[in-house]
């Protein structure tokens, strides 16, 4: 494609764009944490203004000069693009002849045999690998999985209805777009201390309550969109679709949100048939289900997609990663906590050996599925110069997280979070240990048995049984419950005869030195048992194929019609199509007998016999992303030839009929390259108006 | 596996049971169509009864002799490998840590491994080799669509709940066991009248209405079981999972009960990428959910599994298949209307041909699935004397049905429902485009063209308009609907001077000859639109593996714990284990580097480093049915080979280790047989109690 000094100067200023919005987000992350003044969020976002007035003008140009269609102009090429997915029924809106619901697609044939060619890598790549343990769960789950798991209580998003139609909105959306109201607003600019406190405000909107949440709302005034009806409170609605588990209705159940909890409720299971040892990864492909209040972005946020997700389980004491040397020179872009704090916002290659020695990544085995995720986004055909791995920021990670990383890929939407790569240390399994009751510990015999402190709590039970009755058993547990610190610091001043309070849920009790014996004692072990901690990769399949449809998507020089995607063989829908040149009976036959053989090479082919140019029949199949086409003509009845032409270059050479199916093969398995090709066949002239 | 006479003996017997137990049900609906005297029923029961003291004497007799565990004894054979399956993971009651929900398995992972590779061969056999298309639809879906298909209606079981503890139970599952109670009670045996009511009634369980059923229950005194208290009457329980799509709660959407649907509802726009040419096939494979009262049959009945469903949509002038010639001598078992209802009960081989053209199978479309589903059984591995395509009785077929046959395999329930393949005429496709008006037709153009008569319906709007007012449109529409035949009677009426009702809804209009011009006129048409006929081949993924599980299963001879599952190399979860004889270092080095090299070659593949003896790993491996082992021994060191072990031989063979990755894929595909790789390479003697 042609790249004119305009548009590199375009292109430029996007990247610009991007790194000063990068910058306001790391100052408001540091005016959190009282790092850095708050006028300077101010003169961060003022930068950012100038920086899109600036982008703006030098699209105009760019667009004025040229006139066409590229991924520099964001919008066009979505269109462009989404309408060539949807003409070749790539995907589909789903309920389509009902009028459709947002947020649902199906994939049609090409889409659905590209899904099924980047799953069936993903599970090479990671599952037959690694030798995970793959396992497939159903989606509908009873509540106290999730209720375990927090999804119950947690796993919502602030909404408002509009008060007299009862539309939903999502209450951060709408106070957001109040805010940048305010900002932007020419004709009544706000006073600089309104204009402060609408971007402090801004910097927040992700982290507030309901009440705060509905307090900005009502002192910016906002209303319904489009309907300006006035709005309710904003109340949690959880994103979870609701069901009912057999015929008496009494057992509410819910589609998963994720499919990680099914690895984490048979963790015990896995750890025995992996013979009780540890580190062990398991894995699971399957649908998650979402309802969205506003689904948005097309083919980016939608209620029912699909996931691949990786549980890998492993001593919190020891993570690293015995395969570890083998990506310890693969070198992807990272954007590091430092770098997206740094003046430059902009991420950085480093090797992945580097980046653990100089503890940028917490640890070898996040950093080794990193490695593993970088090439497999190469071996799929991403543009690897639009992946990036962006460290979470301390204040965007759960309490428990140790590290995460998430896989952004560039697109005309920005930078779109296609994986997330997290250490989660031994949340989950104590989640779920603490509601079932059921053990959820490995063994680690020591290399040699050690001599360690251990404290022992004892309740009297008795004494509690005589003096509390029905709250004994809760107050004896609880006490068996406290760390070991809590428990010393009470020991410590039932010794001293100071009162030690016991909270047993929202009670307290005041506990006595007759009520339990804590000790501390010297003892020898051979070994110790501990919730392994879990290193979660989890990736968004249709994330990654939109991204990949992106990246492979453009116009052939000199056409703006004839659109392609340049899909490596081993994702593309189909590998080959077979054209007989003219509609002949020989010919076709020929064809038939191609195309037969292709398919017991198991390659998905198809045979193109209607009468059109064969230039028509060849761009039908580039905007289907085929990589080769085998043609059929007279010299195939002579000497036994045909023709095979490669999508993107446009080449064509001449090779024995009897070798195709298997060089298509090895093209297809990407065993032998095109360049490999067209250094042993002789090649073939092209026709005027073949392409 | 030991064949004793009286294992034999046993074997006919069973046979014999089966027999008698299909002449009740042919029987049955012969006394329904009238054919039939109903003390000729009573006569089979009767027969049957003998035929099952008969094979529960020969079972005592035969397990008195041997004392062992083999297929021949039902139970005792689903108990052993259900362990097994259990023991190593191929399955797990799903939520087990919280008590697990009847009906929900996940697949642990052989099981998984298994369904992949399954799931994998039947998209290679169908999909590739017919260049299918396929879609991927989601599972939530909007109640608009299950209301054009029937389903929200009709897609219903019987329900009554305990009155005291609310328990659900099918109506007729309780209705079946009082009426065989009355007829086995011994101590107050039922007169003859009664037990010919009773015997009535049993064989028209399934076809009464709540009233009758509930009547029934009533004139029977049927209680809850366990807890015998009173129960409710019955009513229909939908069996859709239902939830509510987005935040409003005024959609409701169900989790679909077939993958069928999502086909349907995309035909015109598969129909247009297909080229606009008929015939062509669309399939789905993805889970599908019902909400079963009582989930029994552990595996088999099941609440969300996996469907692979195929439409395949052609003209209904025109059924026959352009590869019909490639299955014509296939000769499955097939038990047809005849076999069924004659005196033997027994299915028969036939070609396909023979059964086409005798008009036993309805059309060469049919036929042609029929065999291509038989080598698909045969390519997985299935038994395939236990393998039969069972034709459904005129009374079993809904009304729009041409001809329905099930893939039925014998497993340790019985002759098992795996897959159904159904001429269903153009009844989904009518009932969709009736409910979204959308266009459902493929156009026919004519060899030649054709004189045909239009009658052609023109309503007066304007008359209409001005009589009925709002009703106005709703008539015009009634008018343009009529069919040919109604519409050229309500013309003679009119022209008689006879009154002319119109329906519609739920109101009836009387006609005059103003309100409507009728004509009948001779046109030449050069072609046609008409809706297509669907042939739908639709599979249960899960009850498929269930039945290969039972039909590999096998102990040992001579030693009861040592279980082996024998499935073929291409469905096996682990293709090849790897054995270093001894830990040593140079040992497991070895095997390290043989395992990568069966993974490059996409081989799954286990080490087993554990110092267990050489037999003792065998065994583990035999129980997850992995066919190939390589044992890496000092002469590795040496000479560069090592051993390859056959599972259900048990015989080994010297291979270069260089060879070995090559030859295992090789054998995995199936491409070599054990046979030649025994003749090619020099057997190695077994060490002692390597077996």
């Amino acid at each position: 494609m042609d790249t004119s000094a305009l548009e590199a100067a375009f292109l430029a200023s996007q990247e610009e764009v991007g790194r000063k919005g990068d910058v306001v987000r790391s100052l408001k992350a540091q005016v959190k944490d009282g790092q850095v003044e708050k006028s300077a969020v101010d003169e961060a976002i003022e930068a950012l203004k100038q920086a899109k007035l600036d982008m703006e003008q030098k699209q105009k140009e760019y667009e004025t000069a040229t006139g066409k269609t590229s991924s520099a102009n964001k919008e066009a090429f979505r269109t462009s693009m989404l309408n060539a997915l949807e003409r070749r029924l790539f995907f589909i809106p789903s309920f389509k002849i009902y009028g459709s619901v947002a947020g649902f697609y199906d994939y049609g044939p090409p889409g659905c045999a590209m899904k099924q060619n980047v799953t069936q890598i993903w599970r090479d790549h990671f599952i037959l690998e690694e030798n995970m343990l793959e396992v497939e769960c159903p989606a509908v789950t009873p509540e106290i999985v999730l209720k375990a798991s927090g999804h119950v209580e947690r796993f919502t998003d602030f909404m408002v209805t509009d008060l007299k139609t009862g539309d939903c909105h999502r209450a951060d959306h709408l106070l957001e777009a109040a805010l940048e109201g305010v900002l932007e607003d020419k004709k009544n600019p706000p006073s600089a201390e309104a204009a402060w406190a609408a971007r402090d405000l801004l910097a927040r909107v992700g982290e507030l309550g309901a009440a705060e949440l509905g307090a900005a709302l009502t002192q910016y005034g906002v209303k319904a969109p489009d309907t300006k009806n006035d709005i309710s409170a904003p109340f949690p609605f959880n994103l979870m679709f609701k069901t009912s588990i057999g015929p008496r209705g009494d057992m509410v159940g819910y589609l998963r949100p994720e499919t990680a909890q099914g690895i984490f409720v048979n963790f015990r299971d896995l750890l025995y048939y992996n013979g009780s040892k540890l580190p062990f990864a398991a894995a699971q492909i399957g649908n998650s289900y979402r309802n969205e209040i506003a689904p948005r972005a097309g083919l980016l946020r939608v209620r029912e997609f699909t996931q691949a997700e990786i549980e890998h389980f492993c001593n919190p004491n020891d993570k690293s990663h015995p395969k570890f040397e083998s990506v310890a020179a693969v070198s992807p872009l990272l954007y590091s906590r430092a770098l997206q704090m740094g003046d430059e916002k902009k991420a950085a290659r480093m090797p992945l050996g580097e980046a653990v020695a100089a503890g940028i990544i917490a640890n070898q085995t996040l950093a080794y599925f990193i490695g593993r995720t970088y090439l497999f986004a190469q071996r799929i055909g991403l543009n690897l110069e639009r992946v990036r791995f962006r460290q979470h920021l301390v204040h965007e990670m759960a309490h428990y997280a140790e590290d995460c990383w998430d896989l952004e890929v560039q697109c005309s939407y920005g930078w779109i979070e296609c994986a997330g790569l997290a250490d989660r240390s031994a949340f989950d399994l104590n989640a779920h240990a603490s509601v079932s009751k059921v053990d959820m510990h490995a063994y680690e015999r020591f290399a040699e048995a050690q001599e360690v402190d251990v404290v022992t709590v004892l309740p009297n039970k008795r004494e509690l049984g005589r003096l509390y009755k029905k709250d004994a058993k809760a107050i004896a547990d609880a006490l068996e419950a406290l760390s070991e610190c809590d428990a010393l610091e009470m020991a410590g001043k039932l010794d001293a005869g100071q009162a030690a309070a016991l909270t047993v849920g929202e009670q307290s009790f005041d506990m006595q030195p007759s009520f339990v014996s804590i000790k501390k004692e010297r003892k020898r072990l051979t070994g110790r048992n501990f919730t392994p901690a879990v290193i979660e990769p989890s990736f968004g399949i249709g994330r990654i194929l939109y991204c990949l449809f992106e990246h492979c998507f453009y116009c052939r020089e000199g056409d703006e019609q004839r659109s392609v995607f340049s899909f490596t063989p081993v994702t593309a829908p189909v590998k080959c199509t077979v054209f007989p040149l003219l509609q002949r009976a020989e010919l076709n036959e020929r064809a038939a007998a191609v195309s037969a053989a292709l398919t017991r090479e198991r390659l998905s082919n198809t045979i193109d016999t209607t009468g059109t140019t064969i230039g028509k029949r060849y761009s039908r199949t580039d905007e289907i992303g085929v990589p080769f086409a085998i043609t059929i003509d007279y010299q195939s009845t002579e000497d036994g030839t045909a023709t095979l032409r490669e999508r993107d270059s446009t080449a064509q050479v001449r090779v024995p009929i009897a070798e195709l199916p298997s060089l298509v093969r090895r093209l297809t398995d990407m065993e032998v390259s095109w360049k490999d090709v067209a250094a042993k066949y002789p090649a073939q002239a092209q026709a005027a108006g073949d392409e």
